[in-house]
């Protein structure tokens, strides 16, 4: 029988012929430059079987090939099997990016078929950069006509957050990107983040799994504010939306249509704007090319992810309610699974924790898949859960666990590493090293100017001293009922010259990996605090927000400092004191077993 | 009496007005861009009276301003006053650099005079955006009209370094570079910077104070190495300077005048070269005019930097020998401070040590001027000991002594902080922060692609925990008997994406200074050296080069983790097990005193 993504690649191929495209690039990103992309825009994956969260196509008249990193190679050359396409390996030494790829063909004036909808134009500029003769012909949903049953853009229910959630009005959030325009000189802004207009304008949907956008553009003048949204809820009068809806324009949000924002930027001139600010790093080239011969492009990082990322009191205090109700739903989930070491997979403890967490009120659904991942699983950082024949939780060794939670009052990411029973010399010196860098970033006191690559290392030396490491960023920010994942800052190597700041929240989630025998990660969600000053500067320091006991029995205590040591001991008798009267009392009991000093 | 300085910047107004020049700009630097000018570029101290390290003038018909950095304020205030120049802050939130200051004056096509040989392209370019209606006017030599007894170019004896010391040729690394160039599709560099010509041709001199430079340029190209160079020495066939000209035509370097440079860039294409590499970053105004119309220029960083970065075999045993001989030096005068505790001053300490160097063989003078600062005279991070007035060494508190020497096999820099009686609370506890901060950054373990601003912050972050911090970078490169500084790594702050690797000689060097009380640093220079590769990387460490104990009687013992003190004690003992049979008796004895582990 024939692969069915081959059968797809080869009817690309005859699209290709029809319209003489020598070849068609095809990202795996939404028109908002999205993490993640709703089913709409999984492009890649119809195509060529491809699953990872990251991955980029290229078809020629006799080539397909997936390009994607690190993390996906196993998968990919699994998936890829049959369809005719291969592998191009990224983030390795020798890879060879798209751009470089295709100029390696040396083709005279190639026709190039993007998908300008969700193609960055940063992503364009390379590709001319590489291959200046190109003719890049740039076409919306250029897999339309091949895609029967292709999912529409979603549009889910709309909900508005109050003041009494946000801390902050969406007048005033206006008023104050208004005053921002002032200083730019500038009389507009065209945001295309779906997590800084959520932001922006109180609101927050369900049309991206795990994360809580409303597929939209937002287009601010000095007296208007447009949004290009899929106005279908408006129908039904009575409905959730509608009643949104109606708030918004009470506010002085004018709703558009969602495909009129091309012909709204071409038309920018004629309304009146004469300069506007743009964040083209997300921008698609399809809006891009709508601005030709349009006003001046300000380009600009957009103000909105910085403010965004510091917390007011408002944002923080639900933030500490939903680290609150997730502890307990982790003790809960924590206890069941010691209780049930040998007799439940890696699925139904994934199961059986998303159900505690559906009991919480404001819940509104996971804010990533539960990572749940027991032994050799655990080794893969982004280990994909499978519902069919997944890992026993055996009475013995690592079982690793991280999810985390939507609340109308705020997101939760945790990660633990739970010592299922007896565990080998290595897997104690692994969880007690990761538990060391862990606590060594948590601690760190550092003056107001420190940015998150300088930070990163107290999360890493102390590991690396045993010439151990990882592969992944140590903490990302993380969105008040927003995106899981979200900027401005992060610990990571990578140049980042965000300094932190007071209100910022972030993850502090080192790990040690080890291909066929176990991983270890411990992540707790921090937040940055003020520390006061003195003759040396101003001070910031770390919070953590999550409530959720380290275990202590499979520790290495020998490679703890004291200072390390009595943070633990902190952090767990803390632990236990907040939750205990909240929790049931077998498992209170339980937990004061699991926090006592060591 | 008129100061003699007022009088100066008057009579360059007078030559301003000669002229039709609106302003004059003035840079404390060579036409090199050297860290440190010989006498005959201290244009500014000239001309203003200030002798800071670092300082930029402009003088206009109605203003004299000087521009300085955070280190000399109070210095500065101080030497103008009566000369009519007022202080510029630099490194200041609230500063204005010269560019933004002529700017604000809001003249209409101001006519500017700057130093053609003495401003980099880099700044002309700043100024240019900055006020685009100036005309800059390039002044070779600007003050020579006023400035009688000018000194002269320096021209001192030139030596040359043979394989043994260097481990490579001249002609190796000629042939190094020119492969270098054939990568990058050019046919010759122009070599600026006096420390990559010096390493590039194994020459020294003395042109510079503690800078073993000879002031040159060197044009290389597939089949020429042309040095332009003062020849004054080459008048007598029997001196040193002869015999080293004589070495380097017999392996191709053809010797030029220094002043040709000029006529000979601006004739390049006739010379047949098409392409030529140049680092912007330290070219000088006037021989970047003398390139227009010349070949085509690829702007790049110099290769030289990083390779000389890089020590061979050969280099770092000269480094070894040198720290060894330094070390005992350092051991005598360290045994002889506190037997003259409350008896000499900072100035005589300065001398003694410099007396004990000085008999070293193959000494070639100190690697820059000595910091000798008892008290709060080291509160100053680059306290200047004055001959006469210098405080006395009293029998308690805390005595920090910065110093190094050049010696034909390696340079040297080392700082101790010591303990010369009893210490108070405060000063014991600034005194082991540093110390766990310099050892926690000793210790270091990490991959493959580390850099410096990832390290930095593990020489802070112990005192940041007592909010502590120091406003000085961590460590900077040391040269193989070249400055004392050089790059292109460090350990600061500041982005920097040079990852360290094995061969990286570096100081560790974190400080805590309180005004008015006392100054803390401890110092030694480390070399980076390879751990060996596992699953998880490639790893990487140090290895103190330097050899001189740390005293620990004024150690907080209660401050240091295990790992820390065991590294003390190791060194320590160490330090005395390869120092003490070639140190004297009595000091020898006193050194297994102070070597005591703890």
């Amino acid at each position: 029988m024939e692969n069915v993504y081959y059968a797809r690649i080869e009817a690309l191929r005859a699209l290709m012929r029809e319209n003489g495209w020598d070849m068609v690039i095809l990202t795996g990103s939404d028109p908002h430059a999205s993490e993640y992309p709703a089913l709409r825009w999984k492009q890649v994956e119809w195509l060529t079987g491809f699953t990872g969260e990251a991955g980029d196509v290229v078809v020629t008249a006799d080539h397909a090939g997936l390009w994607t990193d690190t993390r996906y190679f196993i998968q990919a050359n699994k998936q890829l099997e049959g369809t005719g396409a291969v592998l191009h390996k990224m983030r390795v030494p020798e890879q060879v990016p798209i751009p470089q790829w295709i100029a390696s063909l040396q083709m005279d004036e190639p026709v190039i078929a993007v998908d300008g909808l969700c193609q960055t134009v940063s992503a364009v500029g390379e590709l001319r950069a590489a291959v200046p003769s190109a003719v890049i012909v740039p076409v919306p949903d250029l897999l339309s006509a091949l895609w029967e049953d292709r999912p529409a853009i979603p549009s889910t229910p709309i909900i508005t957050l109050g003041e009494d959630l946000t801390g902050e009005s969406r007048e005033a959030r206006l008023s104050w990107l208004r005053k921002w325009l002032i200083r730019q000189g500038a009389d507009a802004i065209l945001l295309t983040a779906l997590d800084q207009i959520a932001w922006l304008l109180n609101v927050r949907g369900q049309d991206i799994d795990y994360n809580p956008f409303v597929i939209s553009y937002l287009l601010v003048t000095m007296d208007e504010a447009n949004w290009y949204v899929q106005k279908d809820a408006f129908e039904d009068p009575d409905s959730e939306t509608a009643d949104s809806f109606r708030e918004l324009q009470a506010d002085g949000v004018t709703l558009c249509d969602y495909s009129d924002i091309h012909f709204a930027l071409s038309s920018l001139r004629d309304s009146g704007v004469d300069r506007i600010c743009i964040d083209e790093s997300g921008l698609n080239y399809a809006l891009w090319t709508a601005l030709e011969n349009g006003p001046e492009v300000l380009s600009v990082e957009s103000p909105v992810s910085l403010r965004k990322a510091l917390k007011n009191s408002t944002e923080i205090d639900g933030m500490r309610e939903a680290h609150l109700e997730d502890g307990l739903v982790m003790e809960q989930f924590l206890y069941w699974v010691q209780q049930h070491a040998g007799s439940v997979n890696e699925w139904e403890a994934a199961r059986y924790l998303g159900s505690l967490r559906a009991k919480v009120p404001g819940y509104r659904g996971d804010s990533f898949e539960t990572i749940s991942a027991y032994g050799p699983s655990a080794a893969l950082p982004h280990y994909s859960t499978p519902s069919e024949g997944s890992a026993l939780l055996e009475a013995r060794g690592l079982y690793l666990c991280d999810s985390g939670g939507q609340y109308l009052f705020g997101t939760t990411d945790i990660t633990r590493t739970v010592p299922m029973g007896p565990c080998t010399a290595l897997e104690r010196e692994d969880y007690t090293l990761v538990m060391k860098c862990h606590i060594d970033l948590a601690m760190a006191v550092f003056p107001k100017g420190t940015c998150g690559p300088h930070l990163d290392i107290l999360a890493r030396e102390p590991m690396w001293r045993y010439k151990r490491n990882f592969g992944h960023g140590t903490g990302h920010g993380v969105g008040f009922f927003l995106g899981v994942h979200e900027g401005p800052h992060e610990f990571r190597q990578n140049f980042n010259s965000i300094p932190f700041e007071a209100g910022f929240v972030v993850t502090d989630e080192p790990g040690i990996y080890r291909e066929g025998m176990h991983g270890v990660r411990h992540e707790n969600v921090l937040l940055c605090r003020s520390l006061g000053d003195n003759e040396f500067g101003s001070w910031l320091g770390f919070e953590p927000l999550t409530l959720c006991h380290y275990d202590t029995s499979c520790l290495e205590l020998s490679l703890l400092t004291e200072d390390e040591r009595n943070w633990l001991n902190a952090y767990n008798e803390k632990v236990y004191r907040i939750l205990s009267p909240r929790l049931p009392e077998e498992v209170a009991t339980w937990l004061h077993e699991k926090t006592r000093p060591v």
